[in-house]
């Protein structure tokens, strides 16, 4: 129970944590009406459609219990911007639905202060919200817009495709094995990729630069290859990849091959781009990578469907195809109700 | 932890107790792609724009632990479904945020024939979600359309307005306090209002009718005094209630005039709508009221803000003021976060 001088109501809480940061309307403004009545009022141009995700967040299983409130705000928001980008939509907006203990006000303050970051940069206003008392869990429901007919969709992939994937894969779950003290790392080498975890980059301009371009995408937030298999599912198809090809930072490379490939090719949270795109792209894809600083790696095929269920074949660099002894456990994806 | 046999994977559980009623897409198909890609898409016609609200339901708080799942799921989306209304916006779709201890899928499937019951009375489709393990958590966002300019906000009220109140207030409360066994009540009494506490009816065929008549309104969740406040804070007007005219049920009628006027001045969970409207419409919102076969009653006026703060005066039958000792606790509405 919160001591009277703690006490703050949750009308209150709203006004003084979450509404500054909503008055920062988006700049193209599809926005009507923000926090304060029955529902927010939205609106997008006369041929955009609106894409829509939502992600929830429970501590103790998506974060830690006592984790930086600061980079909680600011992830909780970029791992749903992530989905739009996925998509190719541009941010507009969002709800937040947060039950926490207490009206814990130094903890609200840091919290507002990373969600705002986030939604400042990337150009989307808080339009609603609800708060209760209750375990600590946060609830983000994102809104983005782009030209009706454009979404990059999940099931648009097809054989004789190439498999991309932007930046660099594995470098969130390195971080968090060393945080755990699976595995040792120097200090000097957790700094340097701490923050693939904590603050994870939605890949919004890529997204719409890939509008036109790309077959199928998603954001590679399980781990790659279990992401993958729901193109592959949702497109009919199977596919190659090449194992060695799969983009790791140098502190990942100073690992074993073993962890390397693990990390890299089922580590989650890394919210890189995953996506396909027709052979005769590879230059233009190459070129958007140069102009974002992103690097874009091709790293496998799509292949036709040989089996009713999709599969991914696992290759090394000299064209070896993996056992299936050794490609189980890279396909292992994240279930949130895995026991 | 989950036994073998109960396991159940996240996207299984997805696609088992979620995605049929997704496909039971919205008839007037606002909706491009439900459940299954990293987000939904949705469009409006040109000259609509959406209304966007969101809630979220913590076992232990709003509801209590060990509460029928069917009834909770019905629940869960009515009243977000409530704030839609509020607005005077069409129901169009929905995301669910469900955070829950384990994939029990007795459960599962009770909340979900609740849930799909609700969307399918108003027409409102399943277009999104995540499910995660945690502590039982429901946030769910739901989206209508109206058309541009049409929304009932909750600025509009006038000095001179009629203030208006749909259906009955104070059952939901007085079926919550007889299950708490704060009062008694005959089991044939509990089981003819249990259903206002347990399944509130969003009243969106009466926001939809409202849209040119009322000037502002709001759904009663928190209770009537305290949910007025808000219109009266963000139209910056002040407010005198007739105390007995707040319409009541038989059963809460046989209750002690205090409970009464408690229940019904600021019981929560009623979902009924208070709205402000200018007093020549009094024979339209009559008409409408019994077109939809649901009272309609003028509780008071809208009178000019005295002071720096919105207030409101409460009148007896008689036109006697009551005293500031007798106000006070009617003006208490429920707060989230009160210790």
């Amino acid at each position: 129970m919160a001591s009277p001088s703690d006490h703050i109501g949750e009308f209150d809480l709203i006004q003084r944590f979450f509404k500054t940061g909503a008055d920062a309307m988006h700049p193209q403004l599809a926005i009507g009406l923000g926090i304060g009545d029955d529902c927010a009022l939205i609106y997008t141009a006369t041929d955009e459609e609106m894409a829509i995700t939502t992600d929830m967040l429970v501590e103790g299983r998506h974060f830690l219990i006592g984790a930086n409130p600061e980079l909680l705000g600011s992830k909780a928001l970029a791992v749903n911007l992530s989905d739009l980008a996925a998509m190719g939509a541009r941010p507009l907006g969002f709800t937040l639905a947060l039950a926490l203990p207490s009206a814990d006000q130094k903890w609200l303050e840091a919290f507002s202060k990373g969600l705002f970051s986030t939604a400042k940069q990337y150009s989307c206003s808080l339009i609603g919200g609800d708060t209760t008392a209750g375990p600590l869990t946060i609830s983000i429901t994102a809104f983005g817009s782009l030209p009706t007919g454009k979404a990059i969709r999940r099931s648009g992939a097809k054989s004789g495709d190439d498999i991309w994937v932007s930046g660099t894969l594995g470098d969130a779950r390195l971080a968090l094995a060393a945080l755990r003290h699976e595995i040792s790392l120097s200090d000097a080498d957790l700094k340097q990729i701490e923050h693939r975890m904590h603050q994870p980059a939605p890949r919004i301009e890529l997204g719409i630069q890939l509008r036109d371009i790309a077959s199928a995408a998603l954001d590679v937030s399980d781990g790659l290859l279990g992401d993958l298999k729901h193109i592959l599912k949702q497109s009919q198809v199977d596919a190659q990849i090449l194992l060695d090809r799969l983009p790791k930072s140098e502190i990942l490379l100073k690992q074993s091959i073993a962890i390397q490939n693990q990390f890299a090719a089922c580590g989650g949270d890394d919210y890189e781009l995953c996506f396909t795109a027709a052979s005769h792209q590879r230059d233009v894809i190459t070129r958007i990578g140069q102009s974002l600083h992103l690097a874009m790696t091709h790293i496998g095929q799509i292949t036709a469907m040989k089996n009713t269920e999709a599969s991914i074949e696992l290759f090394s660099t000299d064209g070896n195809r993996l056992s299936a002894a050794e490609t189980k456990p890279l396909l292992k994806s994240f279930d949130h109700f895995a026991s």
